[in-house]
């Protein structure tokens, strides 16, 4: 406890991302990264760099990029705002939308960043439990300040149906970000929402579908007044001129992010059948990741037997994920050996009937 | 008023960054940037970097950039934090550091993003005013839960003695933070104080003498319970690939850094002699840039006079700053430009004797 920080944060604990191996032969399928490069107009914008400028200031509200999304969502550049990744935008949600006596709402399970960015803004949480299965009907009589909604939630991958998102954002008399981090990856999206209702901001990322992790860029959609206010909290240079032009770049060739998406969509079709014909039960995903129950051995273990064979897959502990392991899903070859290695290591069960049973467990 | 929008948000104004203009021709001397290249081992980096590799998350802690730090500095890697450029570990400072009964304190005049800081916060001020030729004497009995120095000061140019830092640092019962943004021009820094005190944090920027505004890189040295408290706080990847190699490939060419600071310097000293002589006053500038009453007409009608010849320097309206310009020192080609302008123009008084008086005005 150190006397010159804040209360608060001395109590906290900061978020913990996955582990950032870069271990040669390491098959990462642990934080939902894309298999594939970015476009190579990404590539070729990197080339064309003068680093010249790079002695200059950035533009500092991200203008090329916003007319790009404006044109791309089909509205205006002051409904849209850029962010240093998608989780600037998430944390001056928090300053910008919640009092000091407000509250903040997300599903349990979901991204865990969100009870973290509670902590930081030091105000209370409200969570909403989903059900056994993971799935969600809209509550009676919930109040929030500003809710975090997931679609596809994570780390379930699971789909949330347009119309109770669209009744949860008319009901509700605080802000609703809908993250569509993995929405590239869904049969559908909410952004008509956010330019519709004036509660409602739309986030989304260019790390995943773009294959842009690396470079840090989200996006936010919504009322101009919601945006208004995240440009006034922004620091003044969130985004640097290399990743604005980039971004840029990426977001000019949504060709090719489309066809790396249909790739992983059939990639995830047939590993999710593989994991199921060894005895995994699987949830239905509309993102680039499966979250399942693993066969035969405890989810942990799962995870930790796999990682004896250079397998990074993700392991959440807690009592409503610690039955489960999320698997990204990486190329056809990653995917042949990761089944390689379950076989192998005889990680294999009876295939179960569709049902589940989930038992809560604390982290061992 | 949005009824969505937090009320000290609705309530305040965002920090206006100086203008970013890259229409050709413009002599930008408004934004204190390097007139020089980075590193030629920064446009190496840049060269070399597989794009591929954007598709992966970013290192979240910036760990090899931190390892250069420490190795510069002499301390360990847990002594230093890196930040999407200085703004974001100032924003991250008055989260980890002030409760929210607690009050921000910084010199008026100073760097003008304190204050908004402190309402992006929602916490008071607390400025202690420099007197009217911005010189400083420690404040008796002065209390502040976080103090931002700027040191040398912003926009005055002006360095304030080690001994006097010092001792304020000692005396304050909160957290000083030294803005060394400018260090690298001045002839003596306090990086010492952030690894001898526990109370203290020294925070550089690779915008200014490094020449990579446009990258987004700054850093924090000191306590480790302060660094740690910062870590805590930050977005899970605040910084990205491409701004971790570049700036590691920066820290790495000391010696090319060091030589544009030497050219400025010198190109400092000329023009501060060229404007005395046509009747500027002239304070000692310890920076990149100059902090002048200018000659014969008031402060913003120089301004105004030189943008219709191209040249882009700075004005601050307000009580403390009004009559007075900022002006960045550029190549001595781009010297050579302003001046002649000047004469021009007719910009050009008697020169005054050493000497000062300082009248309060509005803004016009």
């Amino acid at each position: 406890m150190d006397r010159f920080t804040r209360r608060s944060v001395s109590r906290m604990q900061g978020y913990v991302p996955g582990e950032q191996s870069r271990a040669p032969g390491i098959i990462k399928l642990n934080t939902n990264e894309n298999p594939y490069p970015p476009s190579p107009m990404v590539a070729k914008a990197l080339q064309a760099l003068p680093v010249e400028e790079l002695r200059l200031y950035p533009e500092p509200t991200a203008l090329e990029v916003r007319k790009r999304i404006a044109a791309i969502h089909g509205c205006d550049i002051d409904s849209v705002f850029v962010g240093n990744g998608s989780d600037e935008i998430l944390a001056l949600c928090t300053r910008a939308f919640v009092e000091d006596d407000g509250d903040i709402g997300f599903f349990n399970p979901s991204y865990s960043l969100y009870p973290v960015l509670a902590l930081i803004r030091n105000v209370a949480t409200k969570p909403v439990e989903l059900s056994a299965d993971f799935s969600w009907r809209m509550p009676k009589a919930y109040k929030t300040s500003l809710f975090f909604m997931t679609n596809p939630n994570a780390p379930t991958g699971m789909l949330h149906d347009r119309s109770t998102v669209g009744r949860f954002c008319r009901q509700l008399r605080g802000v609703t970000v809908i993250d569509e981090a993995y929405v590239d990856f869904a049969r559908e999206d909410c952004m008509d929402m956010a330019l519709r209702y004036n509660n409602v901001l739309v986030v989304r990322t260019l790390s995943k579908a773009f294959s842009l992790a690396g470079l840090r860029v989200g996006y936010a959609v919504g009322a101009k007044p919601l945006i208004a206010a995240l440009f006034k909290l922004k620091d003044s240079y969130n985004t640097d001129t290399i990743a604005q032009r980039l971004a840029l770049a990426a977001l000019s060739d949504l060709h090719h992010m489309k066809a790396n998406v249909r790739k992983i969509r059939q990639t995830r079709a047939r590993l999710s059948r593989l994991l199921v014909e060894r005895g995994a039960f699987v949830f239905p995903s509309e993102t680039n990741f499966l979250w399942l129950r693993p066969p035969a051995v405890p989810a942990e273990v799962f995870c930790k037997r796999l990682r004896e064979r250079q397998i990074m897959i993700r392991y959440f502990c807690g009592p409503r994920t610690a039955d489960f392991v999320r698997i990204t899903v990486g190329t056809d070859e990653q995917v042949d050996r990761l089944i390689e290695a379950i076989d192998e290591m005889g990680l294999v069960g009876v295939p179960s009937p569709r049902g589940l049973a989930v038992k809560r467990k604390g982290c061992r």
